[in-house]
């Protein structure tokens, strides 16, 4: 198919109005779709139904493995068993995991709490400093972003490239400002490109030298085992920041989100002793310790973690038809007409689809307006502020193959019928 | 039997040698007992073994019923059962209540940080001012005053009465004071003494009017379904706020942290609406949920509330008689003896035993050296510090009653030992 801008404006006129007529057939059909958040499907979470189940025999021997009654209070740093499902995750030794709650973000808001009220190993509260900054590879997540928000942290912009964040940018600017206190990292299939940081990135970070001793990578492991196709490898980033003798400057996250359940996971950090102290500090009088049953049947449904390889294969069963539905709908749509690009990520819950400049917001409002809800235009970048209006995050993981059909469908007329408008203006 | 403070030197010097005797001779035995958190034991722990079981089919209906899979993400308010289980404790509406995780505890301090970071309803953040101070009926919960001493928060002692804390002392001071951000109160059965809040003082805190609009009354109800013997009425602050015109001034906690599994129920807070709007805009950017499939569990155990009465009536059967071994034991051992006074608590976790003037810290190292773990003495106070250092609290759930026989013997040896000791010094 010819490519959208060599047109003519009669053409473009044509195209419009057949566009249109598409459109309004699908809109008549008043359908409800949503693309726009990670949820796993209804098929993903029955993977997990065995965590339903009874589990009171296997209490008891872990009851006298521990010598403590999971059911009663304490506990603060987690169970073994769920530091070893975690640690198998992370490809760390338990003893460097503490367990958390069924939310990682809480982990790292509370995180960022601390250190706003606390300070981190000693050093002065971040709430106590006239600014405290934080970079923020963009596109990245928009909870993240939420949380600098929040704190009224301010959010500087780093581009992505294809291997990871641009780290000249990332070096320089932690050397010379140590006002800047942090950076998100989603470092395997990062959300929403589902890019994969190389080793030298990975390396680059371990090896990190800020202005700031405060300064930490919030290397949040989303996506660690969460392959569509093989298994991806990225550089061990505990690993990493031990040789490079600079193990305290990196908290990395994880969760059983989207392995078991969503809502009612478990999540844990991995991190140097010196962190976890730290953090433990706080925990103890935060907490009498998080919910160590849950912790159990995660322990003995994965096997301690030996059993989550296995079982990520049968979420990418799910997963990887409905990335195919929608990449295919792209491709024989959009293919040719120079409207968009999009990326093919090999894991992780996205597919970024970059629009032509100034289409994103327009195409996010048609296709909601043709029931199809999209995650806002600008949400993958600080601020909501996308520079070119270009971005969109795609979530298949959620709707049914059929609807994704539709969907996908509906997504590309509305991409190009933005394209044709955008060009007409011109 | 003589009160110690009638008897010669001659005849406290061959006391405390008999005593002695009985101190070596338990201390022979090498025992390790505890007295000193207010855990559940197993067989109250064993009372909700039904929670473990398979709900998968109950599953079904509730997922129907909200039109939500309770296993993915959202739901941040809590599902509406675990909403209707909390209301049905509390006595208040379900719309009035939200839910959180695992630890009240854990919403209390969250409730804090979030007024340190953001500020109540728009008020300056606590953090940006020069000064925040708490007032704290003492004695009172160790867990409560680690919260404030963790945020740097002045504590300021309010003497507890038989009927709650001083009333004309809290009114003056919150009157004249607008650095005075909050109260705890456990205002049934209260920890450590067990006092049931009269209506007076319930009244009298609904209708407070402090200088600071954003004062919060941080009204721990821990122990509001928690009767040894017959129920125990108090007068329910909510709605006592909302007649004074006045509903803003409390969050009200809950947990089945001692109705369920202490390290794995569920948690909520009663508030007025604009409270819970503004706990939700923080919750919104902290998680994407707490655990619903817990929620659910704890639903459809407790039938939404309906079966806690008799529930409870179960923890009475296996806590009363535990109670009752400590009671009986102080009285035989130490009455007469003018060495020390304590509670009768119909409720609650707790017995209190205030010694004579200096001795409590003494009877604790006295019991700790014997085998018996007490609560460190000045606990139940601000800074650790008992001003008169004569408060022990006694906690008895979870020894079984042969350990806690021996406990309880131990612990009056430890009691007299002390009291002689000290008129020997006099």
């Amino acid at each position: 198919m010819a490519a959208y801008a060599q047109m003519s404006k009669e053409e473009l006129n044509q195209e419009k109005e057949a566009l249109m007529q598409a459109y309004k057939d699908w809109q008549g059909k008043g359908l409800t779709l949503n693309m726009a958040r990670g949820k796993p499907s209804e098929e993903q979470l029955d993977l997990s139904i065995g965590l339903m189940n009874s589990i009171v025999d296997e209490m008891e021997i872990v009851r006298e493995e521990k010598n403590i009654d999971l059911r009663n209070y304490g506990g603060l740093e987690g169970i073994t068993g769920a530091r070893k499902l975690l640690a198998t995750m992370l490809e760390v030794e338990p003893e460097d995991v503490l367990i958390y709650g069924n939310s990682s973000l809480n982990m790292m808001f509370d995180t960022i709490s601390r250190a706003w009220n606390k300070g981190i190993m000693g050093n002065t509260p971040w709430g106590k400093l006239d600014k405290v900054k934080w970079l923020c590879p963009a596109p990245g997540y928009d909870r993240h972003f939420a949380i600098c928000e929040y704190f009224g942290i301010e959010m500087i912009p780093v581009p992505m490239h294809e291997d990871g964040p641009d780290m000249d940018m990332v070096e320089e600017l932690v050397a010379k400002d140590d006002a800047i206190k942090g950076i998100w990292c989603v470092p395997k299939f990062s959300n929403p490109q589902g890019i994969v940081y190389s080793d030298e990135v990975v390396r680059r970070f371990a090896n990190l030298k800020p202005a700031a001793k405060d300064f930490r990578i919030f290397w949040d492991n989303a996506y660690c085992v969460h392959y569509l196709y093989d298994e991806v490898k990225i550089l061990n980033i505990i690993e990493e920041t031990r040789k490079a003798g600079n193990e305290d400057i990196v908290f990395e996250f994880c969760s059983t989100s989207k392995v078991s359940f969503a809502g009612a996971g478990i999540s844990g950090m991995a991190a140097s002793e010196a962190n976890r102290k730290d953090a433990l500090a706080t925990m103890t009088v935060m907490t009498i310790g998080h919910d160590k049953v849950n912790q159990l049947r995660h322990a003995i449904f994965f096997d301690r973690g030996k059993k989550v390889a296995e079982h990520m294969k049968k979420h990418a069963d799910l997963l990887r038809p409905r990335f195919e539905i929608v990449l295919k709908s792209l491709e024989k749509n959009l293919g040719g007409k120079e409207v968009g690009t999009w990326g093919n990520p090999k894991g992780g819950y996205f597919i970024t689809f970059e629009a032509m400049e100034g289409c994103a917001t327009r195409i996010v409002q048609l296709a909601k307006e043709c029931g199809v809800v999209m995650t806002g235009a600008g949400a993958p970048f600080p601020y909501h502020k996308d520079p070119k209006d270009s971005v969109i995050r795609i979530a298949p993981s959620y709707p049914s193959r059929e609807e994704l059909k539709e969907a996908a469908e509906i997504f590309t007329i509305c991409v190009r019928l933005a394209s044709v408008e955008k060009l007409l203006e011109e």
